[in-house]
């Protein structure tokens, strides 16, 4: 009952999860995301250092606004893009939410491992077993 | 230059990355992650909860397969289904160098601000300039 209360979202959070890893899960769009992260530039410099064109560009930038990683607005005549710092936040807790459950995991591995480990040294006799068949 | 040294990447790290994040764009595959992030499960176990076809959420498993999040191994007739406690690690420095960038900008901004105040500070005149033209 827990773990399906835990499934449902509000399904605007899980569409943008879906969205902002969609957008990531292409190496042009991780390229310009790391561009735009260091400082914010015009279409026509975000687009510069690859071998495609522009409009191709355009079309990656296009999928980076719909997810909410990118925003663009207007200085002047240039159309200025820059990261939404807080856009991969949810993405960035998720992760942490997962890791966390695996950790506790390994953690509770680890605790059983050395409870084995210490039964084992209190039983000499089945130490000198395993010396017998050959353990270094 | 060092940005694009920087992008030069081994192909297959990039392919890794693209793999996970495509992985990890769907609510389903999202929900799976979550409950074998909890315990290791047979396949039937993992597709109980959902209300589509043992062959709909098999496919979505292969994905996750593919990507390398999920693991799969033979216990007796049983196919239990795991999670790789490393796959998401690229995936999370990724993001954690990202937000490094722009939480270095916010800094900079930070700083640029209390100086900015500061300056403001020191500058009695603005002040009451500032009170005539009626702010609070």
């Amino acid at each position: 009952m827990i773990e399906i209360e835990a499934r449902k979202q509000a399904p605007s959070r899980t569409a943008r999860l879906d969205a902002v890893f969609a957008a990531l899960a292409d190496p042009t769009r991780r390229a310009i995301i790391e561009r735009l992260s260091r400082r914010e530039a015009r279409v026509t410099e975000v687009a510069e250092p690859f071998q495609m064109s522009l409009n191709a560009v355009s079309k990656h930038i296009r999928v980076l606004e719909a997810s909410g990683v990118v925003e663009r607005h207007r200085k002047g005549r240039d159309h200025i893009l820059s990261i939404n710092t807080r856009s991969l936040d949810e993405v960035d807790v998720w992760i942490g939410l997962m890791r966390r459950y695996w950790e506790e995991r390994l953690d509770a591995m680890e605790r059983l491992l050395r409870e084995l480990k210490k039964e084992h040294k209190l039983s000499p006799k089945e130490r000198s077993k395993d010396r017998r068949h050959g353990s270094r």
